[in-house]
């Protein structure tokens, strides 16, 4: 049975971020992203990575985030289904904008991300790209945020900041 | 908005299994399934742990079996769904038992395991778990694996040994 | 046999630190040292926790070190060894208040720290302080560092900021 | 300065123990050791690796252990001190063998090991290692075990096998 064709576009985010030593901050500086993947058993997706950013989502200006979700429109022209890795502060906005642009794609639409970067020992990180790759496989076209164990379907999905997850 | 309310039936298995110092030996003795939900973020579902058994599933009888493809029945008529937490030797079986007793079952009932126990750095058990639980609230009702990122529903699943998953 | 009793002294810094949801910041909010503290098996030594201060050490001020090298040459009247949890921005300072102030002490004074929070993955932080839990019941009266595999003896230690360690 | 040069023997034991999926059971069969010290900073020792073979100590003949004295005999000629990590089960005995065919080495010979293969999550490897790694530079010539944050001098070490540890 042929795989599922997943375009996975990463953009930085909290999931992420690194320690630097140096000046002991928390920074968008390398992708951990193919760590993370390296860490799964992937059965039933074969991915194609497209390193499309590295930047805290609060550094998003309007361009980005029409850049995210027009790059995430044309990979759902080609593939079966596409994810993509965001900050969590500003993660709802590039998912509105993805309705605005891309209406119901043809594929699904997963943004995911993480509270706690991968990097940390209590991070949420595996889970939700664990969520977000089966999500992909599971559910219809349209845009959808998978995160702490649920999936939400854009428009209307907010972070709650006070509990630290999306409603 | 509710929960999904699910029931989460352990069984043992080598996700369970622990190191004894004592023999240099794995055992399943404890039950470490509570440290690893601890370890989640579950804002999708709402569980109900079903404690049924503690067995490597190479010493598992077709009675054992019966038992829990029953319980797997009876949960799913007053839950939203049932995850099934098993050896990864005899899943199928089981999954197969549960098909010829249940038919098609209200709500969908997922099996997961682990080819290395949860207690094992390099562990496939995070990954399955956080899979089934995401699975059970996507799925229409049905008998299902959830295992290395794909999703395969009974009958007619079985495990490929030779590369450690099920096809 | 007794075991040796050492007194350890936490004070903050870099080991310590904790991420935060909230603000994405690490900060010194939780002393994370007993978590450390219980991964380890201590059959040498026996331990009495002083928790000082939550500092970060770039914090530090002179009458903060002060009393740290004040309550570690109480504490080396008593018990058979100190251990000093610091921060590594300021470690070498609060190492040399020790000499001005103890002189030779009746036992040894250790101090620690980690480069990276015990909270990361990659950190320092167990290392430094099963050395310095060892050196401590090893070494002669005196006033030293212990930090990654080395042993290194006050008056004259200093934080290497380019290499990221002490020489 | 220059740094210490060690010798670290390995001869398998738990410490090193692997997880086959394929039997479910644990195996000497790879050399963990070199992840082992990857993960350490080792600013105080040069190491020079002697992979002398790959055993559950229980297997090791009266002349395995004779060859493990032998070669640490004649590391010692050659290097500031010599680690010997080693199965704990006959740990013991191999360092008596130490000590009746070298007496008293010009330089420290420290054994280590582990109690829980270092693939496991709650594993006493990291801290053993740690541990041996530093003693091996603050110890008088001799031989020894370092193990929980303690160093025994041989003749007289035995494995308190209700304890899972060394008196």
């Amino acid at each position: 049975m042929a795989k599922t064709q997943i375009a996975i576009i990463s953009t930085g985010g909290t999931i992420e971020k690194t320690y630097s030593e140096m000046d002991g901050i928390l920074h968008n500086q390398f992708s951990v992203l193919d760590v993370m993947l390296a860490r799964l058993q992937l059965e039933g997706v074969e991915l194609v990575r497209v390193p499309l950013m590295k930047k805290d989502s609060l550094d998003l200006t309007t361009e980005h985030m029409t850049l995210i979700a027009q790059t995430a429109g044309s990979m759902a022209q080609t593939h079966d289904g596409v994810v993509i890795v965001h900050g969590t502060d500003r993660l709802s906005e590039t998912g509105e904008r993805c309705v605005e642009l891309l209406s119901t794609p043809p594929v699904p639409i997963v943004l995911t991300g993480a509270m706690k970067p991968y990097m940390m020992r209590n991070t949420d990180a595996m889970q939700n790209l664990t969520e977000s790759l089966l999500a992909v496989q599971l559910l219809p076209p349209g845009i959808y945020c998978a995160i702490h164990n649920k999936v939400l379907q854009f428009p209307g999905v907010s972070k709650d900041r006070a509990r630290g997850t999306f409603v």
